[in-house]
């Protein structure tokens, strides 16, 4: 059966490009760097029901994927989390956040509507994250 | 230099146990079964701070501990986040979730004031845990 994005997914995130496991989506939302890493891997809700093996590339992915946003973007602080109570296809935030940002020090889910991108804002990040040569990442 | 617990996990976590890595702490709030794991590394803000090897090593005793907790709790959602943007030292969520708990399908951070267990349900936690006999998890 091959993968397919949760239609919520579909609708709030940007595809941006991919690695082995994760397919990469910016949140359309300016308001912060938002990111998910989305396994594609079917009927998978939580992280454990991941293979071992593909829980540690989902890891691995995270790791050089947040060290590269947090460079771009200049982060101060950087939010990770698996949640998914309201949409049930695993997938796996990842928040550049400042100090000066408008939900600091919560969380950001819930504060504030998304504030979608121009297209240029969006092929500008693309443009980034290209010129960021990310290990075993592909933009699209 | 030893590793010591920042002063608001002391204060809002119970020491459970241990991992090669991690300190595990129950947060006291019997609203939710809550735990942090809390990586015995000084001056790490975010997971990627961690060392390749150190990386690899949270996110295995997480998942160890995951499932244990999901057993354990007969949790239907698990949360994992790293937020710490109010702690500056790294902790790491985990959240057994269930759909009538009060702040679902919402993450939990700043829902409701934290309700303390009495001492018996604390010990009932960490004779549970025990029991479970998660590997490489000693508990105190």
């Amino acid at each position: 059966m091959s993968f397919e994005l949760h239609s919520d997914l579909k609708r709030d995130g940007i595809p941006m490009g991919e690695f082995a496991l994760c397919h990469v989506l910016l949140i359309n939302d300016a308001t912060y760097p938002w990111f998910v890493l989305v396994p594609k891997r079917n009927n998978v809700k939580d992280t454990i029901n991941l293979t071992q093996k593909d829980h540690e590339q989902l890891w691995l992915e995270s790791r050089i994927f947040s060290t590269a946003i947090m460079d771009i973007f200049d982060g101060q602080k950087l939010n990770v989390a698996a949640l998914g109570n309201v949409t049930p296809q695993l997938h796996i935030h990842h928040i550049v956040r400042y100090d000066n940002d408008p939900a600091w020090p919560g969380p950001i889910w819930g504060k504030h509507p998304l504030k979608p991108y121009s297209d240029d804002a969006t092929k500008n990040i693309l443009r980034l994250l290209e010129q960021a040569d990310i290990g075993g990442f592909s933009t699209l």
